[in-house]
């Protein structure tokens, strides 16, 4: 039997924009491996109103779960608790020992940070009241959650801030209410499959094509483009995984050059995975530290990266990376010639054994009619002379620009690395 | 009289939390600016019935304005001008007109990428069916849009890529039917104050003692903890713009070195005109680029910012540095006295008269007793000697504290810049 699932993120700052929500996609995700459909992620403000109609219409859909991230805070806007009671037919209570709990973490907080222990107590003490019957969850924060049974539904109330979500998480799945709902879901599996460098419409035929060949109704299969990425996903029942195999198979002897991870596997885990044994330095000029940023976001990072030379000015260039000034003045800093000399640099001031260098226009200005805004120079280089490089115009605004020169600074580096032949 | 307004996003790639929906968040700070009251934000997957769901849902809700984002694309999970033809009561119908604009885009895009024409053409000609009686909005891609009047609302149906989006939209405010929505708008504004260094618990205490004094109730005060910062909106009607500098000025009153803000101006353009006829460079470590990435991500940053050296292998601070090997023996790669001789590198080598230097513990290993994961030691400073220095430990994940130091490091340069006081 298929359980589907609701969620609603809260937040007067997530709704009109202030805020970019995370909550909302990392539960999807948490029910997703629970086998649990997730229909609606439901965004409201802090009008009362508007969140009671969210969890009814969410009830009459039939999601027998429905997990509320936020307005547990101590600030009167904070109001999940008291409406999600409401809609469960439940009044507040006071919880003596959830109060005396938040007000232990209060104690340590108020002396960390020398501000008025008792005001704290105080604006904390509403976070104590829970619908009568509700199942409390210890706080990460200062915030408790909740897990409040309903009619036909279970309501699960989680704070906002995601380091409390992430922490009560877990403990939200242990109550009785949430396992019996889980025990009822269907296990599915699915299978990522990453292609770059081709349009999203060539695989549109390609998959209709399939589809004339092989049933696919099994299957449930969505493409998505993603930080210049084709994102194929297919979803299977586990006796289906030889049909999800032979789609999978059909698509790669169309496209196989476009095909980098047919396992789900991020461009980022196989460079990082490319990488070991190697030392990397980089120059960057128009990403400005956006791909040195990119190659620390894993942990582990310093076992292969040596570092990057940001230099953004003609100056730093020269300096710090020993591009002749010659070279700037004759190719203007925006050239092959330039990304090529900044490559040398790397290799020789990181004394590594690989090199990655970018320069180029991000916009808004600075474009001319030879060389546009979008135009990126890209060099890999290998201490060894194996080098790869290109210089497209890349569309969109100046963060599409520098965003997308990362992307195809990740995928240099693995078609270098791996000695494939480039797609493109 | 207010007019409110519901939002869709579709895809089965958001809704699992695939990809970050930005669309939701930048289609709500839109119509903010038309005066709309946005009550919803819907994220829907690829199910027909689900869509229609969240169209009856707001309709029902009294929303005179819906707006769906996604599903214009050519295959065949993209079925929104269809659903929402059902929930208008429309059929679909061949928009010739449109189908011969999509073909002259399909043409010079295809002949770019050297992909077949006539798949492509195939491909994309579901995207010119249209809902009958339907205004069609022109493509920016190949996906046009749509404004279809419905019963008792107007749905405006926009493409997903944001570059997309973001074009058609004010072509769809000029249609008929949205101009006449939006003329019964109010308006009203939005003064937001933003503060750092003080925890939430303590403004909504000031906010409470204010309550006491000022009838608080025309205004909409809410507060949220965004990139370390304390951001409090106060909505308000025109009229009532006394009142609102009034809370302000009560709030200035009692946290003045905490508010660094209170025209809702954003520390990166302040930090941006602060730097202006400076020279600044960057040494960083455990941010790994994020810095400078952060500084460039404004056009004209190449101004003032002559770059950044991501120093990330203790070779690399003492080559491109000139940080003392003894230095980093005596104290540790993450220390105050590596911080600053890296400040002082920063200077030297980009011939700067402002540094700023990161080296921490990002974790999530790496940690010890003396040093956890989370310290991480700053150092601004100016070619003049004026320094400004801070070793904190931040809390949360590797992203958290890699995120945090980027929004202490922005603070350290408002305050050394504007000579103030240090709030912590």
């Amino acid at each position: 039997m298929s359980v589907r699932a609701g969620i609603i993120v809260t937040g007067t700052e997530v709704l009109t924009g202030r805020i970019t929500d995370r909550n909302g996609p990392w539960i999807s995700e948490r029910l997703e491996e629970q086998g649990v459909d997730v229909a609606h992620i439901i965004t409201v403000g802090d009008r009362p109103d508007d969140l009671e109609a969210a969890l009814r219409f969410l009830a009459s859909e039939g999601m027998a779960l429905i997990v509320t991230s936020g307005g547990l805070g101590p600030t009167a806007d904070d109001l999940t608790a008291e409406i999600v009671g409401r809609f469960a037919g439940r009044g507040l209570v006071l919880d003596k020992e959830m109060e005396e709990k938040i007000a232990a973490i209060l104690r340590r907080f108020a002396r960390r940070y020398s501000f008025d222990p008792e005001a704290m107590r105080e604006a904390n003490r509403k976070q104590a009241l829970v619908p009568e019957g509700a199942i409390p969850i210890d706080p990460a924060g200062t915030a408790p959650g909740l897990v409040v049974p309903a009619d036909g539904t279970v309501v699960v109330v989680l704070p906002g801030p995601p380091r409390e979500l992430h922490a009560l998480w877990p403990r939200a799945l242990e109550t009785e209410p949430v396992r019996s709902v889980l025990a009822r879901a269907d296990s599915y599996e699915t299978t990522t499959l990453r292609m770059f460098g081709i349009p999203e419409s060539e695989l549109a035929k390609t998959l209709r094509e399939i589809d004339d060949q092989i049933d696919l109704s099994p299957l449930e299969i969505t493409t998505c483009l993603r930080q210049a990425e084709l994102v194929v996903d297919i979803r299977h029942p586990p006796e289906d995984e030889a049909l999800s195999n032979r789609v999978i198979d059909a698509i790669a002897d169309r496209h196989g050059r476009f095909v980098f991870s047919r396992d789900g596997e991020s461009i980022d885990n196989q460079v990082a995975e490319l990488l070991e044994g190697h030392r990397i330095g980089l120059a960057e000029s128009s990403t400005g530290g956006l791909l040195a940023a990119r190659l620390t976001d894993r942990p582990g990072a310093s076992a292969h990266l040596a570092g990057s030379v940001v230099a953004y000015s003609d100056d730093a260039k020269i300096e710090l990376l020993g591009v002749p000034a010659d070279l700037i003045a004759e190719h203007g800093a925006v050239s092959p010639q330039v990304a090529d000399a900044m490559a040398d640099g790397a290799l020789a001031r990181f004394d590594a054994d690989i090199a990655f260098a970018i320069t180029g226009i991000a916009g808004p200005d600075g474009g001319t009619d030879e060389k546009p805004v979008g135009y990126v120079c890209f060099c890999a280089k290998q201490a060894d002379g194996r080098a790869l490089a290109r210089d497209p115009v890349l569309p969109g605004s100046r963060a599409d620009v520098r965003d997308r020169s990362v992307a195809v600074a990740m995928h240099m580096l693995r078609v270098l690395l791996r000695g494939e032949e480039p797609p493109l």
